[in-house]
Order: C-alpha cells, then structure tokens, then sequence
C-alpha cells in the first residue's frame, strides 16, 4: 500500500497486570477494528510495565513514528496510575488540575473529594479532555490520546477519539476459505498471485477444521476494485490446481 | 524487586492479523504465566507487522534488553511467514534446512513434499529445534525462541521452552478483594502500605460488582514471607479506615 496513502497509529498498552498474565488484554484488538473504520492502520503495539522510563521511551517512541498513538491504562487514581506524569514529562509540561474534571468530581463526590480522587483530574497543561458516558475522561496532547484500561470505559472514550484523527482511506478486506486444503499446496498459488499485486497484502491463516487442514486466504488493500480482481484471480489459481473447496468469508 | 533476582523475558509477536483486529492475540497472556512459573518476568511485549525491517529492528532490541525473547507467527510455508530469514538476518547467519525437519516432512508428506512445506524445514545456523507434539517444530539461536503463532502449537512448543532457561526466584502474588468501596478511598492506605515495601509492587485493579465499585488489590514480590506479612499489613490499613468487605483471592 502506497504510505502517502496511509495513516497510522501505534497503541500503547501500559500496565504490569497484562505483563503479568493476571490481565488478558482485550483493548489492541477493540482499537485496531475501531480505527480500520477510519482508515487509520495500528503499525505497531507495545505493552510495557508501570514503570514511569519504560513508559516514556516507548512513547516517545511511537509518538515521533506513526501520525497517532493510542495509550490505554495508569490514569485511575492509585498510587501506580502514572500515565498522566509520564505523558506530561514526555512533552515537558506540568500537570494541571483540570477545572471541567474537578466540576465533575465535586459534583460526584462533594466532601469525599480525596487527594487520590483529585488525582484523576491532573491533565498536561496544553491538553484537551476525552469524554466518556461516564466517569471522569481521558486527554489527548500532540498526537497522543491518553485513554483509560478497563475496557467498558476505553472503548467509551474511543468514541470521542475517531472523529478527531484525519481519517485514511479503508483498507478493503476479502477472505476466500479454502477447507481441505493445507497451506503447504495453497502456498505456490497464493504467493504467485500476491506478486502480480504489490500494493495489496495477502495473507494465508490456517485451521484445523472437519475436513482437515484448511486456510483463510485474505487479500487487502485500499484500491477496493484491484481487492475484488484479486479475489477472483486468486480463485481461479486455486481452481486451476483443482482446490475445490471454496467460499467466500465476510470482510475481516 | 532486586534486579539481580530478575530474569527477564520480552515477548515479539509477529502478524499483520493481530494490527488489522483479525485476530486477538492470547499467546502473550499464556507466554507470561507460564514463564512466572519458572520466576521468569515479561518485561515488555511487542505487536509488529510481517514487514523485515519492523521484525528485525524490534528483535534486536529485545534481544539486547532482556534475558530472553519469545517470537510468535510467521513460520508457516506462505510467502507472508518470514521470521525464521529475519532472525537469520538479525543474527547475521544463514539459512539451512535442517536435516530431522525434512525427515519428519518427507515421512508425513513423500512425494508432495512441496517447495512451500520445505519452507517449515528453514532453520538460521547455529539453531536447534523446539519440538511440539504434532507439526513441525519452532528454533532457538541465541537468547531467542521462535514460536509457532497458532495457540496450540505455540502452547506445545512452550513446553520444548521454559527448561531449557535460567530460572529466576518465583514472584508470590497475593490479591485482597475489596467490595463496596471505591479506589478513591482505598489509594491512600494502599499508597501508605506501598511506600512501606519498596522491593514489593502494589497494585489496584478496580471493578464494578454487586456492591458498586470495588477493587482487587494485589501484593507482588519475591520474598514470600514479605508479601504475606504485607497482606496482613493492608488488611490492617484497611479496617482502620472501615472497610468491611475484605476476601483473600487466590493468587494470580
């Protein structure tokens, strides 16, 4: 795919609980479907410890590679939610008490309004908030959006983050499903059709199914017109090899 | 804890299906709790596309950083699975077809020993084979072990994995479940207890119940005696603020 063409975001998965094993990560897989809607292609994941230098090197990283980064996890208010002071030390700026996220809080809270509560409302001065239904939001400085770890809240906030990205053109995805067939003869057919279309990517993903080995063959690109040639030239390529055993799969 | 105590593992998963949101990675979640059992920590974990140069860079970092690395995907016989030339490249070593592979593919395949099966035979010099049950193995050269990216077979392989490493002491882990009260109550004593045990991580996991807000809070370390004398500590801090509903969880 022409990278003029693409946008890209990589995703930022902090969070000793995942490193663990205590946590299995359910967020990359949400963000990535979330933004191909967009056009917007994750390039790159990186899960790493609540610890502030990992935190800081690996966005700084993404943040100088790819034209977004998604963070997920340490903004809560306990002791190890450091997200907010990493992000803030990454672009050198102090950490504000946002005034919107204290209105929030005083509002939830009145007199219980402790110090670990007003926590959640520190927000890199130069920052703007991403809202969620509810609870207290996320923010977003530079290119980076700083959302929360528990699911149900990432993925309320990710709807006030689409809308704000330029968007990229979508990537088309076709699967043709081949049972009974194992990648072993698929391999010569598919890779002789993948070079014929460079701009596309074909991808083979076997399984085991009731009718032995079999493999989810996927072609995508941007170009859609140039996806559905693929597609059928690849069909006849198998047919051509006496591969039977073909359906078409929902875009995926 | 001692970072003389620590061996460390980072963990490279290779697969534009897992960027694209085809397919939800749970290698990781297994590969860390299985390397805890041999006192083996995750220490960062990386999602890269099927593209050389991202493969190649990503595991040359790992493999200066930390103790280990584990690669995920890529080994299969389609034009797409090109781990095993990047660890190759990565380690600036050829690559052979290994003898016993081809051995095992002839005596499953004869005569349809095909180009792209023969593919699954490419081992960099210098490695040696990490067997699974059933289907070709994965390798290891290095510090580093290349994995199927199918879960079973990547499980089968693990088992070909954890005693060929150098264990390190076992992190204890022992959760407090707390219902009813938020973590905007609980930072406080947490934080208190935490600053208390330097060498220990303290962590809160919140969760919505039946109760409203809630929290698991989890003591980590690798001296046992510490974590548990802590735990009391915690439980201690507290009821002396009035939390009631307070459950040992089993560790995880």
């Amino acid at each position: 795919m022409a990278d003029s063409e693409r946008v890209t975001a990589g995703v930022l998965i902090i969070g000793d609980e995942i490193l663990s094993g205590r946590t299995q990560d359910i967020n990359l897989n949400f963000i990535a479907k979330y933004l191909a809607q967009y056009g917007v292609d994750v390039a790159e994941a990186r899960v790493v410890a609540d610890a502030k230098d990992e935190i800081i090197g690996a966005l700084n990283t993404l943040r100088s590679r790819y034209d977004y980064v998604i963070t997920t996890g340490g903004i809560g208010p306990t002791h190890d939610d450091i997200t907010a002071d990493c992000i803030a030390e990454a672009f050198g700026v102090g950490l504000i008490e946002h005034p919107e996220i204290i209105a929030m809080l005083s509002s939830r809270w009145g007199g219980e309004l402790t110090a670990a509560r007003r926590r959640m409302a520190r927000v890199p001065e130069g920052g703007s908030l991403v809202r969620q239904v509810q609870g207290p939001p996320g923010f977003t400085i530079g290119n980076v959006f700083v959302l929360a770890g528990v699911p149900g809240a990432m993925r309320s906030m990710m709807e006030d983050v689409g809308h704000r990205m330029r968007t990229g053109v979508v990537v088309v995805s076709r699967t043709v499903r081949v049972d009974g067939t194992g990648e072993g003869v698929l391999a010569e057919p598919l890779e002789r059709v993948a070079k014929g279309h460079p701009t596309l990517a074909l991808g083979s993903y076997p399984f085991y199914g009731p009718d032995g080995y079999g493999s989810n063959l996927v072609v995508r690109g941007r170009d859609g017109a140039e996806v559905e040639r693929t597609v059928v030239e690849l069909v006849e390529a198998l047919k051509a090899i006496g591969v039977e055993k073909l359906s078409a799969v929902d875009a995926n």
